[in-house]
């Protein structure tokens, strides 16, 4: 089913020539440790259309990526010349172009639950950075604990909005897909927040029975890092000196 | 063409009723002056159904606007018990439900392109903030100079990104519409910039171009405010007591 290729591949540098695409062929640009371009991947894997992948590092861009996008950001989807950006906008579009495995709902009114949901748990998708600045600032006190109730109480927030087995019902959804790597990061760091579980049951029993069901989605599997080298990409990024090609 | 009805009432307030919403009849809760709100007024009125607009004291909210919004926020549309909320959700929600005035394109390649103008043209949406502040903080030299400038790179890079008669093409499109309040807010507040005219022609032929054709539309008379009702609405806004009935 799942048939994302070459996400494990080394990123492509300043001086790199342009892969070429074939006609027909579809191409998403990407960076292996980036929680937005991981929202394009699980999209496309869920989906299951064939799908290649070009990594760029970010630090050292190639020339020719910037005629892909204008400010040279992760993730772009491109086929026969047609190219979107942003991770907000590619999800709508590969439904439009593989309606036979859209993720979306096409009742009206179901379709705009889902953008609701993902817009109503988006403390999630920006308080998890928090994370990161205790550890680069090496928080403590105060400033430590106001970062670390951001995202307690987005996980409060996502607690209640998750009604059923998934974000998007019975089976994973839009809201599941864009919201992922953000939870995944959250869940990778979760030592900071002297959790003993990602997202321990006793306080957020619908997070943890959605976290258990959908790490094991085949998506999942197929694009996500293992958190060992999460924690190794984050401490070169978090030094300024980010590696792209770790574990490959 | 334009039918939007009642956008000049009082704003209800805490101890107000929920008017009663007939069946089959659309509805948008809103406020005179929220910039958001007016992206869903313009798009409604630029598609032409008939829309009975409720105006919400965003201080007082009325309880049962919660039931609405969940943090009680403008805008939100509803229609036989159907309720959208977001002004980023509600145009998309209104062209599937009244699919034959879609201002969206419905080719994904030239929608999606929309999608990814307004959200390469989004620090319109956000240095505009700036104006208040240089006005409320009275702020001075250096950090007055930073705000103004992010407005003025703000409009450089809208300048870029507009190659035809309107951000939308030939005609007014979603891009125009969602953008819309935010330059009708640098422009009313423009004689913080120095400039002679809202968008000079000298610096940013495109916009004023544009500003000139889009000002004169039906969607824009029909909804919008006259910039003395939203200097003197500022000025409380400012104040920390923002009057919502000015001029009626």
């Amino acid at each position: 089913m799942v048939k994302v290729i070459g996400n494990n591949t080394p990123a492509l540098k300043t001086g790199d020539p342009e892969p070429k695409l074939a006609k027909g062929k579809a191409r998403i640009y990407s960076n292996r440790f980036c929680p937005y371009s991981e929202r394009a991947l699980l999209y496309a894997a869920a989906k299951g259309f064939e799908v290649e992948i070009v990594n760029i590092n970010l630090k050292e861009k190639p020339e020719w990526y910037f005629s892909k996008h204008p400010q040279g950001k992760v993730p772009a989807f491109e086929r026969d010349g047609e190219i979107v950006i942003e991770s907000s906008i590619i999800p709508d579009y590969l439904d439009d172009i593989y309606p036979s495995s859209a993720i979306l709902p096409t009742d009206p009114y179901e379709k705009a639950k889902q953008r609701i949901m993902l817009e109503q748990a988006a403390p999630v998708t920006t308080t998890f950075f928090g994370l990161y600045a205790v550890n680069k600032d090496k928080l403590e006190g105060e400033a430590r604990f106001a970062k670390l109730k951001a995202v307690e109480d987005a996980l409060d927030g996502a607690e209640k909005l998750l009604k059923d087995k998934y974000f998007g019902g019975s089976t994973a959804g839009y809201a599941d897909w864009l919201l992922f790597p953000f939870f995944e990061r959250i869940a990778i760091f979760s030592a900071l927040l002297d959790f003993s579980s990602p997202f321990p049951g006793d306080r957020w029993p619908a997070l943890s029975a959605w976290w258990a069901r959908i790490s094991v989605h085949p998506a999942v599997a197929a694009v996500t890092q293992p958190p060992a080298l999460h924690h190794e990409f984050i401490e070169g990024f978090l030094s300024g000196k980010p590696v792209n090609d770790i574990g490959i």
